[in-house]
């Protein structure tokens, strides 16, 4: 736990190959405020090369993930100027939010988002870089941005990688507020929970199938899968190839095959990892 | 409505922020006209700038959609050679066709697509570049072209954009025929109604919900929405937060922030607009 | 059937308008070696430009669709070495099949795969290149390769292509095995068949509507649907519109027409087709 920073916005706990992350403002449903942006990304960074933390799990505290951004910094920045060259107070608060939820769509860990009650505006935004996400019963997501005067500029670009500009284009633009069955359906969430026991057996679950794939090779699969649809397919499958071969050469396919050779799980699937 | 232009295929009524737009050759099932074609690129192009229509909804008289392409042009096409250094005929009733297609999907305003009976080629073209779609219970849904021996040119990359490249691969080479119900599984259409009671509610729901939304954010957030996949993330995600800036700091975001301090709605949710 | 090939690891026979590829490797659940991966990739570059196959229906022996790579193909490329400038023999088996899957997609005939029991990495992977997939009630899919330490270098890619990265991200990095119905609404597969009867019934079905679309408005088609997203739209549409025009002016075309006004069939509906 030493090499986890402080930070007073989040809970963070370490369990087995697990990291636990609990968005910790109750009792402003989980506002996502600039100091949250600051320690999510430190998270993300502090834990990206430690090969003991395999899984986020990243959830609200008091029932509800995350209700958007917080009021207080957006009325923090309108009192600024922004100085000689300097950006737009409201660009860079805008921004830091994109850039952390750029970096958490693209950690090498499986992100597993354990959405309950408000999932709205950044919240929203979150839930939809997340490798996993899990719907409770109470769960409302929705960007109503444009119903405020604004636009939902960090967010709508990655609901629209999640769900497709078809979907997207409707909830945008209507500012609507949708429940659990219709954002699975949809594709935001993979899978909904109807009681608080389904909840943390699925959460449960989804962990457990961690630790049965080695860390290495799930990281090489993730940002293989990122890189879909950004370059040319026969580039990317020579790229692939090499890993492939490094994979299989290299010690988790050296433990991979004997194991399954010898009938037992591999290293990596044990109770100490 | 001195704005508006005349048309003779089409019937155009304002109503609140909605522009209802009827397809209207009913003997020939709505069949898809040069003429037509012009004229809806001429409302398009004419309401583009106009802040009092937010949104335009696209329906065909007579219970059907638009049935596809016009027979009669392409007869007339047939009959023409193409001059020294000009286009094919074909091409260009072909290519017409597809700019209005374009033209639609990037309009500024919010595009509800009401589709019934025949919604079949060009139709269905028309009804995979709206926002909102919803399907009555009489909707068929298809790409005839290859069992005529041409192809779906202007529709299919319109169709592979809506729902992916899987589930338009099938339709396209069977030359499917599908109803209400799986056009909104493979989301094609958003949400299907029943009765004619529940299409009519539906619609004024949508409406409704368009009259919530500031309309300069709401353009703003459509054209950030079709730039995704086009270019870096990284960059629109810089451009967005531009975009948020002068957005919350404009007279929308103004409106915005103070009404919902005053716990009023804003002035753009107003009946009289 | 002289100008096909002769093959070990497939079954070929030609009916009506189909080629039936039968991967027949029962024994060991239709693994994926080598072998079969040349066989598949000739098969498919002798029949390209063979006007009378227009469909062809993969499905596996025994009651598997395929179960993955080749345990003894790998052994064996364990055991090798790269020669001077060579690259490392399980490159080559890796890359070798992801080119065939390549091929098979961008295929100018219609795809029909049939799978049933195991559909498993390689064979999952070629299950998302076709154009029909129908899931027999036993069929299980997944991509078990990081629970042994390797990396599904040349399906997930494909696997992306085919459900979109927020599914893909799930089931890859969870290493999960998914049944028929959630392969269905994932869209791996566009149908599912409860028993063999009905499943006998779906491939005859599409068979038939593949013999009522004209072949090289179909190929034409196929070529266009694969260039969506790779180019820009306006670029993509000015192509296809002279493919539209070539396709209305040549033989199909005027049989089209020809056959529509006189209420027959096209003559490649013919059962002779």
């Amino acid at each position: 736990m030493e090499s986890l920073p402080h930070c007073e916005t989040l809970l963070l706990e370490k369990n087995g190959p697990a990291l636990h992350v609990t968005i910790n403002r109750p009792d402003v449903r989980n506002a996502m405020s600039l100091q949250m942006v600051a320690e999510l990304s430190t998270v993300f960074s502090q834990i990206e090369s430690d090969l003991h933390i395999r899984a986020v799990v990243i959830r609200g505290a008091g029932g509800h993930f995350c209700a958007g951004g917080d009021i207080k910094d957006m009325a923090g920045a309108r009192g600024q100027k922004a100085g000689d060259g300097e950006a737009d107070p409201f660009y860079r608060l805008n921004r830091a939010f994109g850039q952390m939820i750029q970096q958490v769509n693209e950690s090498s860990k499986v992100v597993i988002a354990v959405t309950e009650g408000a999932v709205m505006g950044g919240g929203f935004g979150l839930a939809c870089v997340s490798d996993v996400a899990i719907a409770g019963a109470t769960a409302k997501f929705g960007m109503p941005e444009t119903t405020l005067g604004v636009i939902p500029a960090q967010i709508a670009p990655f609901v629209v990688e999640r769900i497709g500009l078809t979907q997207a284009r409707r909830l945008a633009l209507l500012g609507l507020r949708i429940d659990a069955e219709e954002a699975c359906r949809l594709g935001i969430v993979h899978q909904t929970a109807g009681s608080d026991g389904e909840l943390r057996e699925q959460i449960d679950r989804a962990i457990d199938r961690v630790r049965q794939c080695a860390p290495v090779a799930t990281a090489e699969t993730k940002a293989l899968l990122h890189r879909v649809g950004h370059e040319s397919m026969s580039g990317l499958l020579d790229s692939a190839a090499e890993k492939f071969a490094k994979a299989i050469r290299g010690d988790e396919g050296a433990e991979g095959t004997l194991a399954f050779m010898q009938k037992r799980p591999p290293a990596w699937a044990g109770e100490e990892h």
